[in-house]
């Protein structure tokens, strides 16, 4: 019996679950969400019948499934799937550490490849055409921030796996041969931008890229800390340098500083009190954020996209001597991941990956655990999800 | 013997002096402070006498008090003090609650008055002038922030009281009869601006004008949430509806709501969750910020001017959920607090003030420490002080 959290908004920020500060109130079985109607197992549910691979338990071992999608709606494109990165979030899901997996789960929302078949509504995409789809694959459309183009922070944001569909099913991800999604979460792919490589940028992309543009860090001179070198951190060094502008990154290991510099084209490695614009902070591991809060100049801020357990702790007075904010930001809208792609595309940008074949990917999710991947993994399922 | 303690770098934020997050090395001596030259007395020390009330000891009982000022700088400005605003940051500082007061203190940083004298470079202010002054008496006017204004930010600020003044004597506040203030920190008060009930503005107003500007909370129709209800949240909430917004107080004072309406023109009192464009923190208590975090909307940003002793614990979810931020402002730059008070002239903004003679000082200070006034008590210098 699938389990479902009412009340529980889960908001994916390349990383990190977000689970909505609504109190839980109680579960409800799959059954009484679909009116007490037996539920379909999910391989009978829909009419197509995809294959791909899902963790079935806390262990977190992912292994071949069967299930099924929707057929093409009006408004739906369906894809087949050659690429899918692992971003750590979907580790979190497939152990359920973030105590909201509803098993079978097939993680997967960094997903790109060809579009297979369109609905009568399609206007804007074509058959053969590269596409991608994010972390997002519904929302209300007719709230204050879908109107805004912010459908990453609508209140009834579907993600594109662990959600409950507008159906009512349950909804799977990214590591599968095929998916059908409603045209305006799906994001061209322009053409240089390899389907591999671009793949990441679906998520950690515009995770770090909504953030500089909504808060003016991508402007040509200005001084922008990187802290955490990962799957994020890695891109936002990236998009800072395109954007003209001073690049440092923070880590705590020294390690890391060649490849920053050397590998990413970061400025530096370490940085001087009060000298910071903005800083991207990508690091979800507890940490304490007020030696970050002194690198900052007068009305800096920071920017939290990794998301630590902890409470954050933080004097009232890092905030009030030079007029300092600290905020945050989860993923971004349709709108600004379309633009971002474009703009890695112009600028070159794509992520560092390391390409494996789907039955490497218990050992990808243990090696993800140790951070042991420069910077991203991604599935090549075009050439190596094949039905056992 | 007053002590000094190096590299603290204090801010008044209106009811909270900021101790710089610099670590506090050492306490060195006034002796030391004079290169080893025995200091002179307050009373010796300066050509001009001047007459005040001071505290001398952690009783924080005011008494009369002779010292001396300098005589006017070739870009000063002699002020006769007639009124004089008690902000809490003076009862904190004649007390030593932030065990860094050097007594004697004169303590007063929401000064009104008229010019008696001025500098043979000062073009821009006439003797009678009605004029103020507030927090700031001098900063290095070199520096980034400065040169932004900001002198607020500038790490070499010289605030009105219990500062070392360039000449490396110790300074005195606006509970006396005069002052000799640099041009550049005095303030004009516009024609039909009285000044008792101007005078609070020099801080309380400020404090919170000036983020409320820094941060796009001066547009109609925008909802602007006031916590506390005090000397600073009072003059938020005129501020708010002269800027045409839609404020609502936020006070666990239940009975403070007929008067937040009725007096101030709040709108509402209680608001509801994820409404509020931007929020005004004005409570200087420890209390829980996660539940005013929840009010903001979309991109809300909760901006603290009040200084709570403990840090803010804050989840990054309720940061990271809506894109929201958590700023800090410290009171204003000189040419913010000129733009205030002529924009509170225009449009009829003046503090609600108890005024009061000087030697009913102390009585006022007990009555401050129970929040026992609406909203700010102001001495009446000019009529009341005589040397006794």
């Amino acid at each position: 019996m699938y389990t479902y959290y009412e009340n529980l908004i889960p908001c994916d920020c390349g990383g990190n679950l977000l689970f909505s500060i609504l109190p839980i109130t109680r579960k409800k079985t799959m059954a009484e969400l679909g009116n007490g109607k037996k539920q379909a197992s999910p391989e009978e549910v829909h009419p197509r019948k995809v294959f791909g691979w899902a963790s079935r338990d806390e262990s977190g071992v992912l292994s071949p499934f069967a299930f099924s999608r929707r057929n093409t709606g009006a408004d739906d494109v369906t894809i087949k799937i050659l690429y899918c990165g692992i971003c750590h979030s979907d580790l979190h899901y497939a152990k359920n550490e973030w105590s909201n997996t509803i098993y079978p789960v097939v993680p997967g929302h960094e997903i790109a490849g060809v579009i297979t078949e369109v609905g009568q509504n399609v206007q804007n995409f074509k058959v053969g055409e590269k596409v991608g789809v994010g972390c997002i694959v519904n929302s209300c459309r007719s709230c204050q921030n879908c109107n805004r183009d912010y459908e990453n922070y609508c209140p009834r944001v579907i993600l594109s796996y662990n959600s409950l569909d507008v159906d009512g099913t349950m909804n799977y991800g990214g590591y599968s041969n095929m998916i059908v999604v409603n045209q305006h979460f799906v994001i061209h792919f322009p053409e240089n931008m390899p389907l591999d490589k671009g793949a990441p940028l679906l998520c950690a992309g515009i995770t770090v890229y909504s953030p500089m543009k909504e808060h003016g860090l991508d402007v040509p001179g200005k001084h922008l800390g990187v802290v955490g070198l990962g799957g994020l951190g890695h891109v936002a060094v990236k998009f800072g340098k395109a954007f003209g502008m001073k690049v440092t990154v923070i880590s705590t290991s020294p390690k890391k500083e060649k490849e920053a510099i050397e590998r990413l084209g970061a400025d530096a490695f370490l940085a001087a009190m009060g000298t910071m614009d903005g800083i991207i902070n990508t690091v979800s591991a507890d940490h304490s954020i007020m030696p970050l809060m002194m690198l900052l100049q007068t009305h800096g801020k920071m920017i939290m996209v990794g998301a630590p357990e902890k409470p954050l702790q933080l004097s009232t007075f890092a905030l009030i001597f030079g007029g300092k904010s600290l905020a945050g930001s989860g993923i971004g809208g349709m709108k600004a991941t379309q633009e971002m792609i474009d703009f890695a595309a112009k600028n070159n940008i794509t992520a560092d990956i390391e390409l494996i074949p789907i039955d490497y990917l218990n050992e990808a999710m243990e090696r993800l655990a140790k951070a042991d991947v420069r910077y991203r993994f991604v599935i090549d399922i075009g050439n190596s999800l094949t039905e056992a």
